[in-house]
């Protein structure tokens, strides 16, 4: 549901590609689009066949044996339909920011005002925070996947293995300078995404205010004074890279660093670590499920930058959504993708 | 009036870098400008100083001193506004399409509603079409000028000296492939205009429908079947590019082509002829008021392909106005630019 | 053989995921790249495998059992190894301008040094032009197959059924306005490409001079005094938009004009017809071997616009290759492509 | 002399704008360019007239009554030429890094190799430092100016009044995540700056190893182990923009920041700070010479986020090396600039 979005639309390609998904159901509740059909908002995918955009109904889902519901939706509108979703036994893949906080005050900057305030709070201590390397054994089971923001993706992975090694001095605070191209910001055209005002510019925005914080101070282990997070909108049509700045809690060689790194994520293989000195770009990852990542230690051993990067469609959204549909179905982590 | 956009922006700051210019007066109808300050809109000219925007009103204009009105408006509404603002004696430069057209079957296109149907027609016949290098003598006295369009401008420059020279053979017909920067499609944001859907595309649209083509006709002096024009829309902020296909009406040569150009515009100070084979490109023209234009001649000497550049916002808007302006004084074409 | 170019890279990319290719061999002649790695220069592809890069040899290709040679080299040795490729069995798919054209006086502008004169007249007669939607009979048992080129292709697809239809008026000259993206220029550095001479800018160039111009009159059916072919070049990285001027030898409706096509490109999998007065865009095809095509009827009935679009690196490359190589073995033209 | 180059050519337009300038002389020590014409190579300046290349010479220098050279040379060429463009009594602007260290450990990057190592060490300690900001009195009487880099001004504009205002935890250590577009790499073409690799792309480079690194140390008054500062290449023609991350010695108001740089900046005519909490984007700075300067404090009032945008080319370069000239003859700042 909600596949005329960038997000959505890309996780509607994949499901279309992927060898174990039957015929997906599109779901669109916006009046216009409801009746259209998928190439009229998009043309490219005219040439290998013409997809109905259907009304959302309850009965329809039913009717159509629907097991899994993705929602690329507002968060209010993931938050109202969740819990109805879930009592009718469908399993929920979220790609909104709805369900990915734990704590409440984290969860403010969202402002939700739940029907059923009590049954909120369950489903939030349910939900399962959709990043498969952090968590897959609890997503195998999960009912409701909170697939993780884009931002934060490409924060957490580097950040979450050097934290939890106890290499990183967190008092002295952790920088996250965050670039993304514009497709993070929506299809809804506004004055911030008009051609004009992106090309040949570049600007920082939401400086100490992102909503992306929160998952990122929980899902790292950080205490909200020891984060920067700065989102920043470069001019290209989709990429993200963070640099992120780190103090050390003693002198450590490039080695420690990457072995780290590599052994986090042995098996993880939607996850790159390059060697020492060798930087990822945001060219490398586009249009695949990967998240790169590389660093380079100082001179003086005692203060690393990591640099990452993502296809913020693919693993900062769409392509983690597909992961995790592999994951909580048993399937191979690199199904249906190419 | 109508500062807020990237044409009435541009005029707005070679306002302000007029030497013979007073302190101009910038109106703005839109509620949320009123009241408002220029640097609301462009931080980047908050540097040097602070600009309020006023609401339109004929008192304001009057208690003002003002002579003469620039519209960089919707063309109804320059419709609406022009008799009025001649009756109380301004002398207007229109930004819009309201008053370029001189046949009442090429106006049709726009479909003005106009409330003294006898006098709009009159002032259909007064309004004098504000390219300077054609009608530079009408100009002088003009009271309301009608600054063309910018892909007309393009293709008008190249086109009128050739046409009247005899050397195209119009009834084979002539091809303007036509590109253009995005700011041309104004600074309303649409899907159209959002940078996801403009980087790294390119794209035709109204295809045998555009508004400037009646201009181009008119000033060309061209059978509606005598000419097709293409606009396309280019990944940049801003510029055109025209190419221009003629068959000729005789084998000539490129000096023959050079000189019915240059004489044509001899002592032109914003038209730039470039010799033969010597083709211009959109960036030699950027944030300057020329139009450029280069031609290749064929093999076979029977054809001829022109190709001229401007930018969209001066020499295609806020720059023709000012060179307007300056005619308008009996001032130096030049005054006012860098 | 040559893939470390742009071109070379996409078709080692498709060859990699192609289900019915065993491990490719990558040669390379340049001294810096033999006995390197694929992913030094294209890190991206680091994260699937690592691949070497083999120093070209004759007795390598014969000990590694390679039944198909595919060359991305300059024009001048695929000119050179041809022949002896031939001699040995292989089957050649060379992706350069070297054994595309038919008639001498069009193969003249590239200049062609043969060591055995005679044996190349023969390979001239013998190459097949591998645009399958053409020739696929004659390709399933090619020795040698001609690659065509990006503009080439583009321009080629709507015109050759158009052409052959009698529709058009070449006699009126058929105007061919085509904007390719830089990659088509290729991976060396120079002025041309150079970021900050190509970003925000837009310009014509070889105008009446470019080397496809002989692929498009032989392929389509044409004579010189019939084209104007004119490229530009698009500040994107990768795309082909074509604008195709015609005039009708007599009027007729857009029915007749969508039938002809239809007809023509009836079970071709990688040409999709728009229906009339939807345009296809560069976006629609980029990373697809799809060649799109759509067209708009002047309302005379006597003039006819259309619009052809494809990646310059897939259909207009190696996209096209891999689509000849399914031909040659008798697969289905869509294996190994998404 | 180095015209051809960006940061040259920017600076011959200004000077052939500047009232107070005559004709300058335009030099070139390349072999293609001697004899040749700058419109030859920037096409764009050649509709306000036609502009020689000499062949450098102290001669030609002299003769035509030279006082002031400005070296848009590799720094291994003015670290030659300087001391003998002194001997012979000119004022030199150098805009290559050979001049600006005052520390030879921070020189050592460089690896100068001085025909004459006694009279360097003595014009190293001789040479201003050519932020006007921060030097305006010294280079009033200056004969050699070391034109800053342009990262380097982007940073220390910012960081100078905030780190002798004592309000920065340098211990703390300053993170400067600098982001900058591609006409910085010079006008060469190379791999690095080819179009393809760099549009639609985002990469960081010179991870601690930046040679603009040693004048942020001295002019911003840091240790070596207090500073990281990492370089990044936009996908935008020009411009740079500097995010600044600060721990602050105590907790303090956004109008004590304000107050600070307000009062160390006044009187600047190039600087512009924002008030809190509006931050500059690199569009509002391009195509002129200001430094723009906005800053976010932390929630805790504890850290702060410091914003810089300049034009590299001006600020950064050319318009810096203007205004410098201004200085050094008691002119106004702002002469000669629009």
């Amino acid at each position: 549901m909600g596949v005329t979005g960038y997000a959505g639309f890309e996780l509607a390609k994949l499901l279309l590609r992927h060898p174990r998904v039957a015929t997906p159901l599109f779901l669109s509740r916006s009046g216009e689009a409801a009746g259209g059909r998928l190439e009229g908002y998009y043309p490219e995918i005219g040439g290998t066949g013409s997809y109905p955009l259907e009304p959302f109904s309850w009965e329809l889902l039913k009717s159509s044996g629907i097991e899994v519901l993705f929602l690329a939706t507002p968060h209010e509108l993931s938050r109202e339909l969740v819990p109805e979703a879930l009592a009718r036994g469908l399993r929920v893949v979220d790609l909104s920011g709805a369900w990915r906080l734990k704590q409440a005050a984290n969860r403010a900057v969202y402002g939700f005002e739940d029907q059923n305030a009590e049954l909120a709070a369950e489903l939030d201590r349910t939900a399962v925070y959709g990043l498969p390397e952090l968590h897959r054994e609890e997503l195998r089971e999960a009912v409701l996947v909170a697939n993780p923001g884009c931002y934060a993706t490409s924060v957490i992975v580097p950040l979450a293995p050097l934290v939890r090694s106890g290499l990183v001095d967190t008092a002295r605070g952790v920088v996250c300078d965050c670039k993304s191209g514009v497709s993070g910001a929506g299809k809804k055209p506004t004055q911030k995404t008009h051609f004009v005002e992106v090309a040949g510019n570049f600007s920082a925005y939401s400086v100490f205010g992102h909503r992306h914080t929160g998952e990122i101070l929980e899902q790292a282990g950080l205490y909200a004074d020891e984060l920067i997070f700065t989102p920043h909108l470069l001019p290209i049509p989709r990429g993200i890279l963070s640099t992120i700045y780190l103090g050390l809690t003693r002198p450590v060689t490039a080695k420690e660093i990457e072995a780290v790194l590599r052994e986090f994520y042995s098996g993880a293989q939607w996850i790159r670590i390059f060697e020492h000195g060798k930087l990822p770009q945001v060219q490398y990852s586009l249009h695949t499920n990967y998240c790169d990542v590389g660093f380079q230690l100082a001179p003086d051993n005692k203060r690393l930058i990591v640099v990452s990067c993502l296809d913020n469609l693919m693993k900062g959204a769409a392509g983690q959504a597909l992961q995790n549909l592999n994951v909580m179905f048993g399937w191979s982590e690199r199904e249906g993708f190419q």
